[in-house]
């Protein structure tokens, strides 16, 4: 019998679609073409993309968009949306529209073309989440934003366009509507419990263990409860905490474990796994908030979104999140793995 | 300079990357192979589908699930709800979850293999509509169902796996969010105004005409304001009523008509054009509503669903709903093409 659950959060609904019972070997990703040919993002052709905003790793006294860096983050050459201009906001009769004021920035994770976040050694994964806040940090002081979001697409069937591994970020002068959604989501359940409905979570899970996928002392890696995307994954931070910004050096360290050992994982359950991740934060605005909680979702990009996705919001998985992380849990990583840094 | 816009109804943003600027010809899908070999779907080879629930154009005493029929409802052999059960839902800790009860069917719309609805005479595209309501009719009466949604995948990128022309019909033990979100914003529109959201809706683009495709007399075929993907149309009947079951002899006839069009004018483009289409009606147990509008809405799958997208809700689309109708609105529909039918 398929099974309907629901997101504790945001209250979508999935079906667990139990008899189509996938594995990881039923789904299999084609081997994508190397592509030859130029890569903007390469060291050495630094001058094919707008100046950069900021880079690691280069000697100091070293001129900016020059080789030498570990990380590079550049505006988007072909931006969603514009940096410059005030920012305006009309009707047109019954409708709202603004004009396109926002940052759209690509954080270009490695200076090696072929390297990806999976096998990339701890010291420049931490440098990549240090990055975000970076550029977080330093976009909130423009008043007219409102959210950062910060996104990865790994893959060309997850949207990637470039192959050299890269994230992207794009500030907004609006709080997206999922975001709200999150938002308002854990805020019902604080009011009902007072307590945070993430925290609560983590409790459960760990408590339960079958949707654990590994752990460290600063955070827990699960399958989703309410999957959108076959082996979707949450990491979650064990210490409460509203906003990405609030990350410390401990906790840099083993998120950059963490990810590490769940990449590796996947691309051994699943070989080129196209993925997609988010980085879910409060709105730069927002005090600290007590029914909220920053995490990372790693989305698989295993199945189709269709008419039914498109109609209802809701998803359909053929793979149970008990099953996948028992899959994952069970891979037995090479040398250069890590258990979680315990 | 991109734009942001609002969906009026539920409140979701897009962004317009004008500078895109993607014409229809920028859009190139990759021509299918032709799968040879066994379809289900064709007259037959009835006795590889469940018994079916439905079929039209038999002579009177043909028995059923024989040859000779022009259109056909089966079970899907593969469902992802079961029909069969009590409905029990429960809890598991903080999380909610229910089993999957529900019903999941196949329209076969044709007989012909390779007939697409472009390409159906009208008699016949009249028959698909009618079979969306005696489905729904019939499925209501089964109190455990609160929802039944009806879409369509046309093409392998749209999530269709068989070849064979048919649409999909789910019915839920639950209203999916995307539609509590629909009815919510439009009941927000009509305490304010005290008008229907989608009746000002067709007032105003029947007046500015630049979203408009095609119109006849019932219904208007639009792009949508603020759209997910490029190109996306919704038809709208130009009728108040908040329920498809409503629909009537001269309502079947002119939405086979603008359906025919607003597919002819897309294949011709785009050419093979993948899309996926899903009927908003209201949920099966509430009465008139003065509030929602019933209508189609029509994706053409071109373009990637990724990491923004799952952590924004947002849509990036890089051709303007203005230029999207200009372009569908001059394409030269040859003969049997239609012009709304007026």
């Amino acid at each position: 019998m398929p099974e309907l659950r629901r997101d504790p959060i945001v209250g979508r609904w999935v079906i667990i679609a139990k008899e189509r019972g996938k594995r990881p070997h039923d789904f299999v990703v084609p081997e994508e073409k190397v592509k030859g040919g130029f890569c903007p993002l390469c060291p050495g052709h630094e001058y094919t993309t707008p100046p950069e905003v900021l880079a690691y790793g280069r000697p100091p006294g070293a001129p900016p968009n020059s080789p030498g860096w570990t990380l590079r983050v550049v505006p988007n050459k072909f931006p969603a949306l514009r940096i410059e201009g005030e920012l305006w906001k009309e009707g047109e009769g019954i409708y709202d529209k603004m004009n396109g004021i926002g940052a759209h920035e690509v954080i270009i994770e490695t200076p090696n073309h072929h390297e990806t976040l999976a096998d990339m050694p701890l010291d420049r994964l931490v440098q990549v989440f240090w990055a975000y806040r970076d550029r977080m940090v330093d976009l909130s002081r423009d008043s007219r934003f409102r959210y950062v979001i910060i996104f990865k697409n790994q893959g060309r069937a997850a949207g990637a366009s470039l192959e050299h591994s890269h994230s992207q970020l794009i500030a907004l002068p609006i709080v997206p509507l999922l975001v709200s959604q999150e938002l308002k989501g854990s805020k019902l359940y604080y009011d009902y419990k007072e307590r945070c409905i993430f925290c609560d979570i983590i409790r459960q899970e760990l408590q339960t263990g079958t949707r654990v996928v590994c752990e460290n002392h600063e955070f827990v890696a699960i399958c989703a409860f309410a999957p959108r995307q076959p082996f979707e994954m949450w990491v979650i931070p064990k210490r409460h905490h509203s906003d990405y910004r609030s990350i410390d050096d401990a906790q840099f360290q083993a998120l950059a474990e963490i990810f590490s050992e769940i990449l590796k994982r996947l691309q051994s359950a699943i070989p080129r796994c196209p993925y997609n991740f988010v980085l879910h934060t409060a709105p730069l605005r927002e005090p600290y908030l007590e029914h909220y909680h920053w995490h990372f979702e790693i989305l698989p990009k295993l199945t189709q979104i269709a008419g039914f996705e498109w109609g209802t919001g809701f998803y359909i998985t053929p793979t149970t999140p008990e099953d996948a992380a028992h899959f994952l849990r069970e891979i037995k990583l090479g040398e250069g793995g890590h258990n979680g840094g315990e």
